[in-house]
This record gives structure tokens, C-alpha cells and sequence, in this order.
């Protein structure tokens, strides 16, 4: 299995690989001087609202969707797991109205006013602190873009679409204050390994985390994508844990306590990891990736050029590699990643002409660490199971996503 | 003028400095384990709608204004100018509903159906082409944070706010297609040194730019934050012409012409560059940079422990270094800065210990070109004028902005 890099330029060659592939022609003479471009001399009025506060088109029609097939909000309002459309991701970031939402007890969303939050540090501390949202907001700062990731986010057999299988993970660029900021100005007491960290939400929203952790890189967030927190997301206040599964990022944020023992809680469901070490790592995610373009339930026009796009991610730190296969895992190539951020998605592209033939696509994460993203058949191989649909990875699942393009230019899920 | 980095955790020490500044205690006893922090119980139901797109809290009420003072959209639904709300922002990204939005003629945005949007690629090249949205989103992509200035943003005394002095200058991620590979393709013959890029906009939207800049950095983008340009933006398409002025950022991009002569139109009212080199310098934005808190209208709480945060930008590339001034210009200290992407907005931070006697706040902006930031005193030496209210700077304004502290914390414009 070769790796190369393709001609970055090869298709412009004389303009022939790009008139084969796409319905390039002379101008069409219809398209004339004075006609609107598609518009019909059609108008949206700048209304009062619209000077205030800007919408996105009509036509831009991308929805978030229920996750797992479940209703969401079930009918006693409890479940509320909704995936981003994944298909429709341009660069890196999310839009905050798209980002993915994963509560487990209560699709009701605390009504916070922000000037009465508070965020208590407190415990295993020299001096118990208590910070309203003005003191936050003069405190250092750093903005930083982050992945978050629902433990959930796998790939199964019936999973038709990106948003199915993998829609549970978004990406934000968040602002806040350190974690360790708070914690050194509170002063942790020695003997402490642990912080639980709580929100306001009704049952999930608290977890022991390893103080080395907190003390890293965990960020106290105030902004996102350059405005406040939205209340999906824990307005006014939410903790980042970069790299950890999605249930860490407590929302609503409003105790930290400095513990001496591991706090079993609601997010510990399945999985006790008490031993500080196994913990970090344990929760840590990925390294991941999935191809956005072309995904399951997309459909090629026709053979020919086409830029393939897929977004990866690690919670071992910034990705270091991305190889795409075009051929089923026969030859990866290197794709292009623009500038890889610790813990966040990476957009990767890889030029490829396409034959016409039914064949299958691939996407391969090399993390800084040097983890390397494994196929299931690495995966059933290693916990010793049957390769067969019902086969699924205990814990965390990273694993490479084949979409299958059938000769009629059909996307599908090569799991299923 | 020294230049010195404060200790980056002084305020830390001891906690000595941060509870003379903030308002920071023991833990308030009323604070208890079973009510909701602010919340008073109340929640938001999670309704149909927001699950598939989710809004901003109620109590996050940051929008745009008219700028200038100009009602926008005015009688007759021409003017349309609204500000962004930098006082309240967090990072570098501008939520795309909150982006500043400029036009001159027409408040009314065309409606446009992307399944008919076409651009063509026509005029002096061997092969005129027509593109579909399909078509351009099949083609090589980049991913670039980029800032858009509008030419008009200046402080003059009458700004109260940093939304009325600096407000027309947003940045977004931008997601397209290079428009030098479009040009590539086509095939640009000898001799024709401009292109001409018409949108679907009524008058404004035709600008004269030179090749040189066309097929170095500028780009046809579909995408901005993570989904479809927004309406006010330019949907379905927008050419990006990094670090030039607003108006040549044409909307509804539907025409890009390869040209030999420099064609004066709409743009072009008051300010006429036709050497290639004049317009692709004259054009050009900043160096610049203003301090978004403490900022005009806003109010410090008392004396203390405060992070000075401010945005800097220049269309000559990165900001290498952004200096601060908290005594009216008599020392500077190098601000920190993120990651100075080119052509895009970068936010800087300084700590800063107010005593609580009345100053003034200054930012100063150096780019990788070694352009730096003139003050308002600088530029009125340099055109030889007096230096008073009536002064400003022809053409593009990249002056220091000075934020005057009163003792009582109130915040003004030190030009007023």
C-alpha cells in the first residue's frame, strides 16, 4: 500500500480532465446581460429584523436531525440527541445553530438569566471563590477552536447518511478563561486528584475529571464562534475538556470542586475508569476521520473530477495525517490538511477523477501521537469477534468509514 | 516609548491582586446545592424548530445598527449600512447573522436559487466557461479566516461606541474555489491586465481589480462559517479579494470578466487608481487595530484587574505585533496575539491593573510588511492639517483609536 501525493494541478491540464468531468461548455448565450443570475428579479426585503440580525437563504435548507433513530425530544421530553448535517460542512467550524446537542434527562434547556450565574470553586481549595459572569469576562482569555464528540458518535449498518453515522461531533472556536486560571487563584490543596464539575442541568452535568487534565488545557467558555455560549450549548457558561468525550463538557457550569476520590455520577454509566491515568486516556477520543463529500446518500452526477472533503480529529492532540483511499484500501494517498489545531476538526481534500466504476472511499487520521486510525476488520480482528454487521467496538468508536459509490454514482455506507 | 510584556500571571500572585480588583469573596452562603444557579426553574422547551436549527438565549440581545447614523434601510430602500456589534465580541469570528452588511443602491437582497446561479468566466481567455453551483463545488477548495473592512469605517467624534467608529470591518472563514484556478482554466490571453467581477446587485457590484491580485489570493467562496453564504453576503457566491477594501468583495457574483483596460464604474465614485500597482496598494486596508473593551459607552465597575481585548487586521498580509497603551500613548507594551492568520482579523489582550485615575487606551497595530498604525496627530503632520475635530484622513482611515477612561469608569472616545 503506496502513498502518494496527486499532481495538485493535474486536472487543469489543458482544461481536458475538467471538460470531461464537469459540464463545462461555451457560454450559454441565454445568460444574458441585464437578467438577473437565477434571481427572476426576485427581492428579500431588508426588513427591521433583518438590519438587526441577519438570516441564511430560503434555499439553504440543512437541518439537524434525531440521532440514533429516536425521537427527539421523546414523549416525556427526556431524550434529546440531535446530529449535525455533516453532508452539508463547508471548512472547519460549525454553525452554532447546527451544532450537535446530546442530553440524555431533560430536552428542557435552562432559561439563565446571566446576570445571576455564579461559578463557585470550591472544595479542596485554599479559598472558595465565587465568580459572577462580569468577573469572568475580565479574567485572561483565550480563544481556541475545539471538536466536542458524543461517546455515542459510530457507525452502524443502518446509518444511510454522515449525519447518522458520524453527526454527533461538531466544531466551534470557543473563548474563555483557563480552568487552571480559577483553580491556582483558588489554590488547590495537595492530595487532590480529582474536580467534579457540575451544571445546572437536571441530571447529567457532573464529572470527575483528572486535575492534571484541568489544570492543562481545560477552558472555562463564556464565547463561541464569537458570541455567547448558546443556550444549546450551556449558556452563559461551559466547560471544555478538549479531547474528552462530549459528556465532560459540562454545560450550564456553575460548581467545580477540588476532590480527594473519584465521584461516581450519572456520565460514569458503563464505564469506571478511577485510576487518574486510565481516565485521561480512557475518555480521550479518536484519532478519527470521515468523508464528507461524497458521503451515503449523496449522488454523483457522473464520472470525472471531483474534490473529495472529509473532516478528522483527534483527542490526542492535532492531526498529523490524513490518506484517503479511492480504490477500497488498496493504495492510500496523502490528502491536503489546512492548519491542523490541537484537538479540533481538521478539513482534509483529495483530488480525484473518477472512472465511473463501483468502488469504495476511505479516509485514514494519523494523530501527533502517531495513533493511527484502525478498519473494522483491524478492530474485529483485535477484540476477537466476528466481522459481521452486528460487530461494533466496545467504548469509543474511530473507526474508518467506507462509502461505497455504486456505477450509477449512488453513495452508500460500506457497512451496511 | 519602551516596549515590555507584562508578567503574564501577575495578577495571580497571592491572589492579592485579583480580589483587590474583582469583586471576589467567600463562597456566598445562599448559593445552595438544590437550586438552579439564576435560573428560578424556569427552561426552555425544546420545540420542533429548535431542534433543527437552535437560536441565541433571550437574554443575549447583541445586534447591529444602522451606521452613520443613517436610518438603513433609508425611504427609498437604498441606503443599507449596519455595523457590527464589536463591543460584544468574543474571538475573531463575526457570527455571520451579526456580520456588518454595505450597500449603497438596494436594500433589497436578491433572492436567488442556487440551482440557477451561474458564473461566467468570460472576456480575453482561450475558453469562456459557464459554472453551475455543482460545477464550483466539484473543484479544488480552500478554507481561509478573512476580514472585510468597508472603506467608510472611520472614527470621527460623534462615535460614542467602537460599533459606530469600527463596526463595518467583519471576518468569517471563507470556503471556496481559488478564482486563479477558474482563470487557469479558461485561459487568460496576453495582455489583459484587469478583470472585471459584476454580481447580481442592482448598481454596486462591478469592480476593477488587477490580474496580478486575482490569480494570487482572491477566491469565489459558496461558504462562510461552516454553511452557505449568508443573503447579505452575497449568496449563493462571493469573490473574496483579501485585504481590500469592502466594496471590491462583489456579491452575487455572477460575471468575471478578463479585461485590458481599467473600467471605471460605481465603485470607482471619488477615488480613480487605473495603474495596476496604484489600485492594488491604494485599495489595500489598514494596518489597523481598536479596542473592543474597555470600549466607548461601556462602564468599568471599579478600579482593578482587567484584560484589555481588541481587534487588529491589515490587508498588507499578518499582524506581526499589536502594542497597548494604557497611559495616552506615553508607554507601549506588546499585547499578546493568537495565531495572525493573513488578511484576517486577530484579537490581541493585555492585563492591565486600572488604579482608577482617568487615562487613556490605546492600540497600535504593526503587519508583516513593517506597516504600523498612525496616530490621528501623525496623519493631520502628515496632510498638513490642524489637528482638530474637523480632521480626517482622505481615503482609507487606519488611525489609533483612543478610549478615554473617566474616573468614574465610564468610557468615551478620546477623539470626541
Amino acid at each position: 500500500m503506496g502513498s502518494k501525493r496527486p499532481d495538485r494541478r493535474g486536472f487543469l491540464k489543458g482544461g481536458a480532465a475538467l471538460a470531461g468531468g464537469l459540464t463545462l461548455g461555451a457560454v450559454e448565450p441565454a445568460f444574458g446581460q441585464t437578467q438577473e443570475s437565477g434571481a427572476s428579479g426576485a427581492f428579500i426585503k431588508g426588513d427591521k429584523e433583518m438590519i438587526a440580525y441577519g438570516e441564511r437563504s430560503r434555499f439553504v435548507t440543512s437541518v439537524r436531525i434525531p440521532h440514533g433513530g429516536r425521537p427527539s425530544p421523546d414523549s416525556f421530553g427526556l431524550v434529546f440527541h440531535v446530529a449535525t448535517p455533516l453532508q452539508d460542512s463547508v471548512g472547519v467550524i460549525t454553525p452554532s445553530s447546527l451544532h450537535y446537542v446530546a442530553t440524555t434527562r431533560g430536552s428542557f434547556i435552562p432559561d439563565i438569566d446571566p446576570a445571576e450565574h455564579r461559578l463557585m470553586i470550591h472544595g479542596m481549595v485554599d479559598r472558595p471563590l465565587t465568580f459572577t459572569m462580569e468577573d469572568l469576562k475580565r479574567l485572561p482569555s483565550v480563544t481556541r477552536l475545539h471538536f466536542i464528540e458524543c461517546a455515542g458518535n459510530r457507525s452502524t449498518p443502518r446509518a444511510k447518511t454522515v449525519q447518522e453515522s458520524h453527526g454527533m461531533t461538531s466544531c466551534a472556536e470557543w473563548t474563555g478563561v483557563l480552568l487552571s486560571v480559577l483553580l491556582k487563584e483558588a489554590g488547590v490543596k495537595g492530595g487532590a486528584p480529582w474536580i467534579v464539575a457540575e451544571g445546572a442541568e437536571e441530571v447529567k452535568g457532573a464529572s470527575t475529571i483528572p486535575l492534571a487534565k484541568a489544570m492543562d488545557d481545560c477552558l472555562v467558555c463564556y464565547g463561541m464562534n464569537g458570541e455567547a455560549v448558546r443556550p444549546q450549548q450551556g449558556f452563559p457558561l461551559r466547560l471544555m475538556v478538549p479531547g474528552f468525550e462530549g459528556i465532560f463538557h459540562t454545560k450550564y457550569l456553575r460548581r467545580i470542586k477540588v476532590v480527594d476520590q473519584y465521584y461516581m455520577n450519572y456520565n460514569e454509566y458503563g464505564h469506571l475508569r478511577q485510576d487518574p491515568k486510565d481516565a485521561a486516556l480512557g475518555y480521550q477520543v479518536g484519532p478519527k476521520s470521515v468523508i464528507t463529500f461524497p458521503s451515503g446518500g449523496q449522488q454523483l452526477p457522473g464520472r470525472g473530477f471531483y474534490e473529495v472533503s472529509g473532516l478528522a480529529w483527534s483527542g490526542g492532540g492535532a492531526v498529523r495525517k490524513v490518506e484517503v483511499s479511492t480504490d477500497a484500501g488498496r493504495h492510500w494517498m496523502d490528502a491536503e490538511i489546512g492548519t491542523a489545531h490541537r484537538m479540533a476538526h481538521t478539513r482534509f481534500r483529495l483530488q480525484w477523477n473518477w472512472d465511473g466504476k463501483e468502488t469504495e472511499l476511505l479516509s485514514r487520521c494519523t494523530d501527533e501521537l502517531g495513533q493511527v486510525q484502525p478498519t473494522r476488520a483491524q478492530a474485529a480482528k483485535f477484540w476477537n469477534k466476528p466481522l459481521d454487521p452486528s460487530f461494533s467496538v466496545p467504548g469509543l468508536d474511530n473507526l474508518i468509514q467506507p462509502w461505497r459509490i455504486a456505477s450509477d454514482g449512488s453513495v452508500h455506507n460500506g457497512n451496511a
